[in-house]
């Protein structure tokens, strides 16, 4: 905070760095640093943002995003939570009326911040006009003590992030001023009448900006599981390869290469799809302010589905490596835990994967359909309706592979809408038909969002500027990558015809090859990551390979080694042992 | 420990129950009363037993089992710490020459025991004959202190299982008693001389008993974590399945549904194939005391994969339904997150997965090329050269889809071994083969493995006795469970020609319509595992559902709400705040 002042950076560019930055088990700020300030900046109109901004770039406001409440998340229409106008004072009353609409989960809610933006249905003249956004007031700015009618406190342990404090929050019948409604998008009038949006998808922003950040801190966590496991299987020595020779480094393993380097791949695979994601973002945001929201949609289900799959590749990933490293990996100090809980929590928030995965179904199935009936579709889906032919590209070049991948998507796609078909005339209810196909859809969409990521990763080293032998190994990692997610999916591809047994044969020798050229690269890729060892904060994962004696080290720091015996040997097992029973 | 002296249970018998009722986040006794109690009945002399077990049975010995070194795991050969004997005083020295020869996390060393059975290299006459066992007295038995040459502590936090002390051992030159070596099998007499034991595998018995433990133990947490997954899914309400009416319980959601049933049939298919497992230990033990080890291979690798196959699939399973609660699940009181960082460590000790699953592959490959020179082969793997046909069974019956697991299955060891000899024409050099063979060898290990545990499951279920209705939803959920794992390994059965694709769009429309049809019965299902609440002690998943308000009560006791302005607001927020940056 003091070094963004230093340099004079505003609090939001700041934040999409700094979101990367973040302690590993949570920063009780970073909500007021990256949300709360994001919103504000999107959701107030220029008056109110003159009023609050400055004084949340002083930390004179620490603010967080009251959203999600114990009973309601994904389905922000199913909020509880009241904000109801009264024309007498020109106040909206905040109200929680069940236990279910306690707000839960908000990150620095529990007992840094003083301010929240809440997300409120906003009644007035008698009318519901659901979920709308509001500033509110909850400590006093100078005591820090929470406000009358103001119930709030933390939620206890959770599996990680522990040094965030999340938080609830209980309304009895609060009341703000009129003017605390963020109003640029909607309004309520001093009369009470209310003035809807221009444009309902505009407040779309912020969550493309969130799952944009997600996905990169994603690739960062990734990072530095893949550095500190591939520097471990590099000092690690075990079992005999050939008896009676000396114990290799377990890097030498096969099974072990297979753990490490697909995950190495998996880095660039998610960085490079995100800055994709970033750049249609620039372009949209270009086009809005021309007045122009037709790709508004392409982004939002890019953004659902790069946030979905790079959440899930980063946790297996994290976990693959942790368990990569034996036993060590499940020691704290290893580093490997933390990187783990605070990842998973990706898959859960910002729309619950599944959730968004549907989203992106949704999508695919209306193109499709859109695509059939001779109407356009935006530019990422239009293969499923036109997928190019299969001969143009010499077999099993990645361009051959690629193709694959398109022709088994559309394949899929075009399975799963006849099965919806099907349903419908079943059911003779498109939303029952809908559930009962949504398994199937679920991996349509992850089909579509992995053809993404494996077009965008060869894109990229298509053109990326760099030395002939760094060329050559992002090539062989980006080959690797394509490969190992065609084995992974092969159902799908022998399903469609596009390979065959053979095809898959022939890929998974060249993938084995491929792990054994790669396996002298995997130090200098991870070096290449250039985490400093604080950040890593690894005892496996250290730049100078001291493992053996960082994990001894360590374990003298442990509270129970302060006595040779413990307070609990008197107080249990002492008796225990002399009993006679 | 009362109960069992209360109902005269001996030490060694109960174990078994014990691993599995064991606290969740580990409990400092576990490794005296399951590992050092069997290790000690089967590693000592009978005069040694009568030394030691009656002391290990009133407390007065806590023991734990010191295999492990900080540098040396799977590999048990390359133990460091080392046990020379002294002809001259009768005694053992034993020592720890490098830090990586430091003992490091047996369970209870840190702080509770005051004894180990440590495994070292033992040396006489100047040879050294491999890694042996010793019962090592630590601390003093009366003062709890630790001995002289004795150096121990704790190592420090975890990602679960805190509460359990897991130590590290060091040894300076520290003497003991000749008769200190555990003489079951092998000894060395007074004048030095190394008696070599009998039978070089008997010490088998203990590590194929821990397994089996440790696969009950994983079907015991898998069935906590579905209890509590399923209750919630009743409970939550989300979403709108049609837009205008009230929100459904999610496990309305397909998706949902497709998250926790599989899971719900796992635990049975791992409960019954660890029956199948000892009643073979029991047969085996039966044969050996007539002299016939045959049939140890075939339980050990039984063993080996069913500790594999269940601890990876309860761990993921966990995951998944930890997951599928959402936020909630990533709470500590909702009881998933320890069931996770307890079971996630099954996939590492008592033998690492990959390890396992590569000698489960070694025993196949051999087997295979056995029969193929006729020689003859036990009975879990006749059928790698000898797969039934695939037109005996009506299409697509119970009976056909295991005809179909084992002939891919025949098929992928077959091809893995061609691909084994092509390789060793090419490297010349059988380790090295094989090692770049070894992930397609972990394929056929899982392939098996799974055939064998669906096979398990169908055929206790069509033995079992129950009421027709009680049957028919163990049928249906056996049912699911084949279909669910074809799918899931599909790319084998296609390649393998016994499935085509048409084949697998037939089962997974009907697996979609099996979750329809048990859906009804997944509470009740899980009711029946009968676990009290308190032994679940999960906010999500009491028996009464009264989900928030618990969730919201045990919020209440975080150790942060203890003031409404916590300590750090004075220490480190108001400065920030009130600072003029």
């Amino acid at each position: 905070m003091r070094k963004l002042a230093e340099h004079n950076i505003p609090l939001r560019e700041a934040s999409i760095t700094q979101v990367h930055s973040v302690l590993r088990d949570g920063n009780p700020l970073i909500v007021h640093t990256s949300m709360f300030a994001n919103a504000l900046a999107s959701l107030a109109n220029p008056k109110q943002q003159q009023q609050w901004v400055p004084l949340a770039e002083k930390n004179r406001i620490i603010g967080t995003y009251a959203q999600t409440e114990i009973g309601h998340g994904t389905f922000v229409r199913g909020l509880e939570t009241t904000a109801i106008f009264d024309p007498e004072t020109k106040e909206f009353v905040l109200h929680s009326p069940t236990i279910t609409s306690t707000k839960w989960w908000p990150g620095g809610l529990g007992k840094t911040a003083n301010a929240a933006i809440v997300m409120a249905q906003l009644y007035t003249q008698g009318k519901c006009y659901g979920p709308h956004p509001f500033f509110v007031q909850l400590r006093d700015f100078d005591t820090h003590h929470s406000l009358p009618g103001v119930i709030l406190g933390e939620i206890g342990p959770r599996l990680g992030i522990n040094s965030q404090d999340n938080g609830y929050l209980r309304f009895d019948h609060y009341r703000i001023p009129r003017t605390n409604m963020l109003m640029r998008h909607s309004q309520v009038l001093e009369d009470g009448s209310y003035v809807k949006p221009i444009h309902n998808k505009l407040s779309y922003g912020t969550m493309v900006w969130t799952r944009v950040a997600i996905v990169h801190s994603c690739s960062k966590k990734l990072a530095c599981a893949v550095t500190i496991a591939t520097r471990y299987s590099a000092v690690r020595h075990q079992s005999e390869l050939v008896p009676g020779k000396p114990e290799p480094q377990i890097l030498e393993y096969q099974t072990q290469q297979y753990k490490l380097l697909p995950h190495i791949a998996s880095v660039f695979a998610i960085l490079f799809s995100a800055s994709s994601v970033l750049r249609m973002q620039r372009n949209v945001a270009a086009s809005i302010s021309k007045g122009n929201v037709e790709l508004l949609p392409e982004l939002h289900i890019l953004s659902c589905a790069m946030k979905a799959l790079s959440s899930q590749d980063s946790t297996q990933g994290i976990e693959t490596c942790r368990l990569a490293c034996g036993g060590h990996g499940y020691i704290a100090s290893s580093g490997l835990p933390s990187l783990y809980t605070s990842t998973t929590c990706t898959i859960t928030y910002e729309g619950e994967n599944t959730v968004l995965l549907l989203q992106v179904a949704r999508y695919l199935i209306k193109s499709y359909r859109a695509g059939l009936e001779g109407l356009p579709v935006l530019p990422s889906v239009m293969y499923l309706t036109a997928p190019s032919a299969m001969h143009q590209s010499p077999p099993l070049s990645n361009q051959a592979l690629i193709e694959a991948f398109r022709i088994s998507s559309a394949n899929l796609v075009k399975e799963t809408e006849s099965r919806l078909c099907r349903q419908f005339n079943l059911e003779q209810n498109f939303h029952y038909a809908w559930n009962r196909c949504s398994v199937a859809l679920v991996h349509c969409a992850e089909l579509h969002s992995r053809y993404y990521m494996c077009e965008k990763f060869l894109s990229t080293v298509e053109s990326i500027r760099a030395s002939d032998r760094v060329r050559s190994v992002l090539q062989d990692l980006c080959r690797l990558y394509l490969i190992h997610h065609i084995t992974l999916n092969q159902g799908h591809f022998l399903r469609s015809g596009t390979l065959s047994g053979v095809d898959l044969s022939t890929l998974e020798e060249e993938m084995y090859e491929l792990l054994a050229k790669l396996r002298p690269q995997a130090v200098p890729l991870v070096d290449a990551f250039d985490f400093r060892d604080e950040l890593l904060g690894s005892t496996l994962g250290a730049w100078d390979g001291r493992v053996y004696e960082r994990l001894y080290e360590e374990a003298q720091k442990s509270p129970l080694n302060k006595t040779d015996v413990s307070k609990a040997y008197h107080k249990y097992l002492q008796p225990l042992m002399k009993s006679n029973l």
